[in-house]
């Protein structure tokens, strides 16, 4: 189809392998290389775990990419680089790459960070981004919320922002996702009982994972520790 | 896997066959029923047509279903409530029945208005909904354009929304997608001109189909007739 080796961002969905479209599956089957992110050097790669079946270890290169978690500025940027330079050099070789992304590339992955040093760097080499399932669609399914319908307002953001922000946006949304809620969730409750909201919420912890869970009564979640993982709709 | 009949209703993602993903297309070969649905008596189906090659008319039946465009009110509901009618019958003989959707089934689908009715209707029968790859997430990938990265806050809404709401929402936001932006592009531009905006928009035309294009400089699009089914990613 190409001549030219390229890279491929494959968004393979929230863990579920059959939440992996065609398209991603055809160019993991088929390119000889592929990126697979973790959080610590002796973790494995979410992400891997979901395309298992998909891979050949024999046929293909895996190139498990470290990129440490609560890491900032100057060693996390060296990760990035690194990961780039192992990229790059591949491609140079004439391999596509494969980076594989749990989720959707373009939806608050790791993957935009070697993107915009790739871009930079070699910004000759082809890359094709396929989008996949992302957590946010994966959780309003498993949750059975719609996120909009009709002429609704939807509003993605972490819940780690502000009160302010956080009141104002749930006031003039329709629906509002909640990403990142676990260390902040007694807050934001006390926001949501504030403006009579929290028979709208729904909890969900890991969704796509054999751990999801969907939680409708939130009360029940106050002081207690939360999953990293979780994510809470509110549908007015 | 089950004994009960039941109802999917799958996303099929924005046009390209390859976006199904691999659940999609498992449900939509098993299912005895496939409904499909058009915005006139005499069109096709757009969701169809994406999933031809994985149907077989010989074997299962073939429902299209008629949401008139352009209706309002009564006529609408009617049309809805028909649907429901028609799927809840062949459950009860035992069928499961698969509703393909455009995109993802909890993104603005016509699916969400006849679950509601069924749900009212007949709370027993079990509803699966598998997530599909949105119209949001395939613009932003054929644009290239990061929907989220890190702490972004993303919203989403029909760019048919008053001056006054656009504005905040721009100025508040890190990515605003614009719904349905054709009628009213040239105020969405000047507002976006206001507030030095207009280098940050993308227009996406038709994602997923062969007649998908991406402008990149959208004053080229000022005082155009704009297709129906476009959208506008500003991303700062």
């Amino acid at each position: 189809m190409h001549n030219t080796a390229r890279i491929y961002a494959v968004g393979v969905g929230p863990g579920d392998p059959e939440l992996i479209t065609r398209k991603g599956e055809r160019i993991i089957r088929s390119a000889k290389v592929i990126c697979a992110p973790t959080g610590a050097a002796d973790a494995a790669s979410y992400a891997l775990s979901i395309v298992g079946e998909l891979v050949d270890p024999g046929r293909q290169e895996i190139l498990t990419q470290t990129f440490p978690m609560m890491k900032k500025g100057a060693e996390l940027e060296a990760a990035w680089e690194e990961a780039a330079s192992q990229v790059i050099e591949r491609v140079d070789r004439g391999n596509d790459v494969v980076f594989i992304t749990i989720g959707d590339p373009l939806l608050y992955s790791t993957f935009l960070y070697i993107r915009r040093i790739i871009q930079q760097r070699r910004p000759d080499i082809p890359m094709e981004i396929v989008p996949g399932i992302s957590s946010v669609s994966a959780a309003a399914a498993a949750a059975g919320v719609p996120l909009g319908i009709a002429g609704d307002r939807i509003a993605i953001l972490p819940a780690t922002y502000e009160d302010y922000e956080l009141r104002r946006t749930l006031k003039e949304f329709d629906t509002v996702v909640l990403m990142k809620v676990s260390r902040v969730f007694d807050r934001v409750y006390s926001i949501l009982q504030e403006l009579g909201l929290t028979g709208k919420g729904v909890f969900v912890r890991r969704v796509g994972s054999d751990q999801e869970e969907v939680v409708r009564d939130i009360s029940t979640l106050l002081g207690r520790e939360l999953d990293y993982l979780s994510m809470l709709i509110v549908k007015k």
